[in-house]
Order: structure tokens, then C-alpha cells, then sequence
């Protein structure tokens, strides 16, 4: 993937996946920027822009390739990379995250959950089970997994943190509201729920 | 606000803003951008640059008020202007989101849930009920909101979505993952949870 995509192009490139996924599922061969525009009420200048930075090209009076377009996205967004991931807290976020079946097109396999309840130890969401923190290192070694995803409240993040960093995680996408410390090897995403809706509402000017 | 501000710098800010209330509960008076910094571990020249597009100054060996840079951030992202929402689909995502307490702080305030499953109608959480659906027109007149939060499966969102907009529902914070036809006068901002988190990976090399 290009690293000079901007958060705003990739939020538009996985719309147009969208599209292009329910094009693609009523085997509509051809798609115009115009019809995705429309979609989207994104403007056209801007959607032909985007796919050209994506390298599929157009046909006249005809538009884009469904399958070619959608494959363009895939391979600039890395799709294809499978990414797999811990969610740490089985809390409703946390399950939330595990059913939320976009993640897996996206290339981002959750292995698992990992909570301290021990009313909920062993059950299962779509084939997740949930497994006690304690077996967390055990776990990471077995599978391979570098990334956890942290839905705990603040008050246990950056001890919970300190035993994913013990356990050999890599790359935390953090949804707790708390600036975690990890060594300089272990990588910090601070999700930020609300920011981007937050521009929205000033655009839009939402009261 | 300003709306040339970057989706990423407006992600910075909300960051900046965590750190400044731990330092504000702290009762810490001036925090510098090296401090920022390294909490964030994000460049400090970043830091200073963004400090300086909310227009607070900082003075020389001492650094910035933690109050004045604090309310400079909350002013510029329009925190105190009040954003009553309704959550639509009471399950784990709707309340997930019912229960996080940052979208308080940022003035999104969740007057209630809305669902179809008889079971679960007249709960609460944390003093946010949850309704049935074929209430959501008096409730809007009721209560003026006007944004709603979409956290239900593709096969209903765009049925559910056309009851909202004739309830007078102007804002669709949407979380499924399809594409809602509104008319012009109605507003809807796709959510894409993992898009920047992609990024995040595309950039750290994350396997």
C-alpha cells in the first residue's frame, strides 16, 4: 500500500468497495464514476481521482471493470495480508468487534477473546472462543498472533497492556480512552471513535 | 471549528486532550510539547505545529497551560455545542456505544436505544433506555434529536433507515456496512472502523 493515501482516500476507497461488493454480487459487469458518485454523494471529480490513484483505468462510455476495481482497492489496501488479532476485554464492545464480519474482508482474522470473568471463560461468538488472561503468552506462542485489540476500561488498560507486552504482542489498536506506555518494539493505535464523526458534525454544522 | 482541519490532526488533538485531562486531574499546571510528545510518541515539531493551529501559545522554558491548552482544543473541535443522538439496535455495538463515556465529553449525548425485540424493550443502561422502534417518531418530536446512530445488520439498515428519515432524523452516523439512500436534506456519515487502523498496519508493516 501507498503510504501517502490519506486517511480520508481510504475511508472513500472502502466505500467504493462497498458498492462495488453489491455490484459485484448482482453480476453488474461495469461501473461509472457517475453511479458511484450518486451512491455516495461524493463528486465525481473526486471519485475519478481516487480510482486514478488506485492505477484502473476507465473505459470510454463504458466506466470501470467491477472485478478490476474492486481488485485494484483490495491489492492498494492490502487486503489480502492476513493480520491476526486477540481482542483483550469480552465486554459489549469487545464481542461487537468480534462479530463484525467487515473485519475479515479486510484481511484482520480475530483469534480469539481474552477477559478475567470467569462466568464467560469458554464461550463462543462465531466460532471465537474466550480465553482467561492468564493463558494469554501461552496463546501468543501457539498462534502467532501480534496484534491485540484493547476494549478495557481505563482503569486496567496499562496493566492489562504491560502483560500483552510480557506475552509478545507487537501492535495494539487501542479503544480504551488512555495513553498506554509500551516499550519502543510495541506499536500503539489510539482508536479515536468519535473524531472523524466529530468533522462531520462541524461540516455539516449538527446540532 | 475550522474545517480545514485533517482528519489526522483532529485524531492528534483528541489524543493532546487525553493527556491534558490526566495532567488536569493531576493538578499539573503546564505541560511542555516534548511531554506531549513522548507520552504520544508522536514528533514533537507535529505536536508544536498542531498546538499552534488552535491558537495557543506557549511560553518559553515553561511551556503551555494545561487549562488554557485544554479549553483551546475542546473550543476549536466544538465540544460544547450539545449532539443529541438516539442509538439505533440495541445490541452489542449500540450498547457498546451507549456506555462509552468519551462521547460526553466531545458533546455527543445518547438520549435512548431504539430496537424491535420485544424481549430487551424498557432496559436501561447507565439511564438510557432502550424503545421500540415504532415510538422513534413521537420520541424525535419529543426530544429534537436529530442524529442517529446506525449499529444494525445490512439486511435491515436500509428499512430502518427510510422510518428514521420520515421521524424527521437528520444525521445517520451509519456502522453497517452498506450504503443508505436518503434524500438530499438528510446527512450520512459512513463509518469505517478499521480504515485508519489499516493504515496503521500498511505503515508498521504489521503481519
Amino acid at each position: 500500500m501507498k503510504h501517502e493515501l490519506s486517511q480520508r482516500t481510504i475511508n472513500r476507497l472502502t466505500q467504493y468497495h462497498t458498492v462495488l461488493r453489491e455490484f459485484s454480487k448482482k453480476e453488474i459487469e461495469n461501473i461509472t464514476s457517475a453511479q458511484i458518485s450518486s451512491f455516495l454523494k461524493i463528486d465525481e471529480t473526486q471519485v475519478r481521482k481516487d480510482i486514478k490513484s488506485v492505477n484502473c483505468k476507465g473505459k470510454c462510455k463504458v466506466g470501470y471493470s467491477v472485478s478490476e476495481l474492486k481488485e485494484a482497492i483490495e491489492t492498494i489496501l492490502d487486503y489480502k495480508t492476513i493480520k491476526k488479532a486477540f481482542v483483550i476485554g469480552a465486554g459489549n464492545l469487545g464481542i461487537a468487534l468480534s462479530k463484525y464480519s467487515k473485519f475479515s474482508e479486510f484481511g484482520l482474522e480475530i483469534k480469539g477473546l481474552f477477559d478475567i470473568n470467569s462466568k464467560i471463560i469458554g464461550q463462543k461468538f462465531d466460532n471465537k472462543e474466550i480465553y482467561h488472561l492468564s493463558d494469554i503468552k501461552k496463546m501468543v506462542a501457539e498462534t502467532g498472533v501480534s496484534i491485540a485489540i484493547l476494549t478495557l476500561p481505563n482503569k486496567v488498560a496499562q496493566e492489562v497492556t504491560d502483560k500483552l507486552v510480557e506475552a509478545g504482542i507487537k501492535y495494539i489498536w487501542n479503544f480504551a480512552p488512555s495513553i498506554l506506555s509500551v516499550p519502543d518494539d510495541v506499536k500503539v493505535w489510539n482508536e479515536n471513535l468519535i473524531g472523524s464523526f466529530l468533522q462531520f458534525c462541524a461540516i455539516e454544522s449538527v446540532k
